[in-house]
């Protein structure tokens, strides 16, 4: 009989199992919490709202973390410069490679997408939020001024996101979106599960609209079919609302609805960027 | 000889002249400054990050005002409840529409219209944002929970807008975003109103990649064309660059883009709700 197996210089007992082991999946930091790091020359703006309501209450029980590095600590010159006028001429100022760059480093983990809020960038999904949710957090660059230099966006492969097709003054609000965009899908965040659930299955469609009481305001009825207690008519007539809601306000998400079942490829491309995973509902929230 | 006309009881007095003037459709509101109000249940985020760096400075010298109006205040009942459970059954609350309506009609003056921010609403795109910027002002619905019941939105003419395909925890980060975005497109907010100017002309593409100092960076140089002072082979040269990041990354736009001069009609429709009426550049701010 030979001895069992030991743990030596710290390593785990090798022990034979049918359940398959991740040794190298799964890294200590797997069990720390979603964090977020937020690269702005105005740090002092964070977590400003995302330090109340269910993102503040998350943010306390250390459900996520978060940090706001100040990009202008790591200039070089005695002005604490972060930004030179734009090569070949034009308006505006644009964020220097060599003090961005530091600033990215400084972050750095190896792990967490680093993600600069720009409207040049791809359009931020509830997909793109489920896929952050289920990662380790994100490194976030908040630009000012015309942008930031090119060479340090390819150099550090940050990933241009854009929540918006419209221009804002700097990149900070835009990041407190995305973060609680991403925050409120983080397991324990949002009181009731279901609704998260309910939201990613319904195929990219508007939501129905939503009543409560009272069943008459201003001579305006609930409709009748939602106070009939019958689960499968109201079940049919949110998705018929919901479609013709989609169909009436977002013509591009009905093609790539209906094109999807029929031929996956072109749904695919019909909805490239900007497919809504989740069914909406207006700013869901459950748990104040 | 008639007397000459008079002023009587405050009314000003009617003299012939040969320049129009409006009696009716310029009242004396005209003179003051973009007003926005909102109405949420979270009043004491706001300003937040609006009170800072342009949007802050325009805010300090009145170039625009700020009202945040507590929707809870308009609660009728001992417990100041705003929400019910949402007819028909389903997770989660439903803002009520005695309570939001009665704070719609503390705010309302018959002028700014209202906006609620919902991910089923209409796109905001920079070409609303110029928009509401030559408007008076906007009231701006915050909801929270699940949504807030149709009959408000229909019994007050409420305009729902989407600041990106993705949920939120509520409407207020989404309103700071709007705010943003119409504010730095008021009179005298940038420093450099030549960059706005040149934004709205450029016909729905992303902004080229820029470059500042120093010229080479990590083994990165900035593009030659960039540093050779030949301005028309700049411009040709970022038009090009403006037209490939567009193809790769918005198809959508890229399409709009090529049908527009062809046939105004399909570029319409094929922009539709998404048209991305500024190049861009990467979140402007020139003045701080």
């Amino acid at each position: 009989m030979s001895a069992p197996p030991r743990l030596s210089h710290g390593r785990l007992a090798v022990r034979p199992s049918l359940k398959p082991r991740a040794l190298m999946d799964d890294p200590p930091e797997v069990a720390t919490a979603w964090a977020a790091t937020v690269l702005t020359i105005f740090p002092g703006l964070f977590p400003g709202p995302l330090a109340e309501s269910l993102t503040g209450q998350a943010l306390a029980k250390g459900l996520w973390r978060l940090d706001a590095l100040d990009i202008r600590a790591f200039a070089r010159d005695k002005h604490r410069s972060v930004d030179g006028p734009p090569a070949g001429g034009g308006p505006g100022m644009v964020m220097r490679p060599d003090v961005v760059s530091a600033a990215i480093d400084s972050a750095w983990d190896g792990v967490r997408p680093i993600l600069y809020l720009s409207p040049r960038g791809r359009p931020f999904t509830q997909a793109r939020a489920a896929e952050l949710a289920r990662g380790k957090g994100a490194i976030l660059l908040c630009g000012r001024f015309e942008g930031v230099d090119q060479r340090v966006l390819d150099g550090r492969a940050v990933e241009e996101v854009s929540v918006g097709d419209f221009v804002m003054t700097g990149g900070e609000i835009p990041a407190m979106a995305l973060i609680d965009g991403v925050v409120r899908l983080l397991p324990g965040v949002l009181g009731n599960a279901a609704s998260v659930e309910e939201e990613s299955f319904a195929g990219g469609l508007l939501e129905a609209p939503c009543y409560t009481r009272p069943p008459e305001w201003e001579g305006r009825a609930t409709p009748e079919v939602l106070l009939s207690g019958h689960h499968a008519r109201i079940a049919d007539w949110r998705k018929a609302q919901a479609e013709a809601v989609t169909k009436e306000r977002r013509p591009d998400l009905w093609r790539a609805h209906v094109a999807r079942p029929a031929d996956p490829d072109e749904a695919r491309e019909l909805s490239d960027a900007q497919t809504f995973a989740g069914t909406g509902g207006p700013m869901k929230e459950h748990d104040q």
